[in-house]
């Protein structure tokens, strides 16, 4: 099959990748849509040292598996668990020890003709719900996280940092939970259409520092920490959402000094954020760039590397 | 008076240092013991960029002040809030926004005869609890701080990192409220100390790596940082209590990957600190190394910045 492929060092188009095969505990997924995350663009900076088949984000439809599947649409949960642990045992099979990750971590991804993901992940997509949206589940799964971390309440004033894909996406998730979402960022046709999705937009040259209840770090950068501490009251929650490859330098000092509440948060559920686009309370589409074939994958990956850029999709 | 003096590059002794006055809002308090806090010696590397007289860990009697406190035994809380802003109201005086820090931000410090004290700070000594264990009431409430920040579930494995001052206090702290704390750390005679008050103690070196469900960072170094980090189990607690200044080279990706939830935690209520102390539930005076003139306080904070040392403290 077709198949971009990550050696390590550069990132190739292969026209005769082995295409996985659909054993009894997985199913073969045709991928229709594959979204480039920020996630990939670190990978190809060293992050997780993965080699393989990059891409977690799909929708598709299944080619081979258990016949009740057979040309459903699907989307997959990205973090493949062992099941027997105890981490898969109190239901986080999101942070089990023995997982392999889609395109991330031992297991090959979906920026490919074809995609092996185990039943135990596969999410049918509603028929209300187009491929161009539900290729975001991911994504907005993630962002839905935060509200499975975190309380919010009523009057909490937030505060997300970063107008990128994630930004957006934890701005428009947050605005579901409370009227007192702003975000910040240097992007202004990004902050255009975030706005019309309803939360309120501040270009980063406009603001004037104040202080949040919570503040959503989905910069991507060292810099982008930085300031997110700042933002945040004394007895604050500061929630990161971005991985970013390597060390950085940063005084945490301020986490101490202002007790502050720092909650890592990366993958989530997929049925909040099924439901969600399902019932049309996000929105995804405006935020697609452009759509790439697969065989110009390299080229989208340039393009998604570019600042400011909304979602890049890649076709196979 | 006498006083130690930090001039923002060197600490000095003065023998003719201005003596505070007690106004109507607060009170002169003789020094009788005061302790060098590894805030201290991040000081005398620029932290806060204070200049005056440092110390923020002491006890004293009220020499100058309201009659019905004359003569007694106090310790003080060491943030002076302002008691009108938001955070006053809300009783974080502790982060209030305007407020000045003793021997830290704006204040002179204990390193002298006689400090001004808030009369809202200060808390009467009980008879039973003697000047070499009050002189540890600050520290003793900056670790039961972390007793009102989280909650501790039985059954939940806990680790303190570092068997200095802090860690030593935190570990005892814990003690209290869950019967599985564990605290690791390269000093053997601190580490014997603290086995002694009823911790379970491992040395460094003989430490396998597990994951822990509540990681406490008491260290004071970057590298602590990081094993505190690897120590904590996927959506596990991790609370930092040292301030370090500057910036560290520090990678922050296994927050996000694993979901931790970092807290950083300072200074706290002293009540909780004075009842262990009266009731003797906490061992504090075994940990003193050595008590000081304030004359050669320069040679006291010497001793008190090499690796592993317990308190050290200065007599006026």
């Amino acid at each position: 099959m077709r198949a971009l492929y990550w050696n390590g060092r550069n990132l190739e188009f292969e026209s005769a990748y082995r295409t996985p095969v659909a054993d009894g505990q997985t199913a073969l997924v045709k991928v229709h849509l594959a979204g480039i995350c920020s996630t990939d663009l670190q990978i190809f900076k060293g992050y997780m040292g993965f080699t393989g088949v990059p891409g977690h984000e799909f929708v598709g439809s299944v080619d081979d598996g258990p016949q009740e599947l057979i040309g459903k649409r699907v989307v997959g949960e990205i973090n493949f668990a062992c099941g027997r642990c105890d981490s898969c045992a109190r239901g986080l099979g999101r942070h089990c020890p023995n997982r392999t990750v889609m395109g991330i971590l031992n297991a090959d991804g979906a920026f490919a003709e074809c995609v092996s993901v185990p039943l135990a992940n596969l999410h049918v997509v509603p028929e209300s719900v187009s491929d161009e949206e539900a290729v975001f589940t991911e994504p907005l799964a993630a962002a839905f996280e935060i509200l499975e971390q975190i309380q919010i309440n009523p009057g909490d004033e937030i505060l997300v940092l970063g107008d990128g894909k994630l930004g957006n996406l934890c701005a428009q998730a947050l605005r579901l939970a409370s009227a007192h979402v702003t975000i910040v960022g240097k992007h202004e046709h990004n902050l255009r259409l975030i706005k019309q999705a309803g939360v309120r937009t501040i270009p980063l040259e406009d603001w004037r520092p104040k202080q949040f209840d919570i503040v959503v770090e989905a910069t991507g950068s060292a810099s982008g920490l930085e300031l997110a501490l700042s933002a945040a009251r004394p007895r604050g929650t500061l929630v990161l959402k971005s991985t970013i490859a390597g060390n950085h330098r940063v005084s945490l000092a301020p986490i101490v000094i202002n007790e502050i509440n720092v909650i890592g948060s990366r993958c989530g559920l997929f049925p909040p954020a099924l439901d969600a686009l399902r019932e049309k309370r996000i929105s995804v589409t405006p935020f697609i760039e452009k759509i790439y074939p697969l065989h110009d994958g390299i080229e989208a990956v340039s393009h998604a590397a570019r600042t400011g850029t909304r979602k890049i999709l890649l076709e196979p």
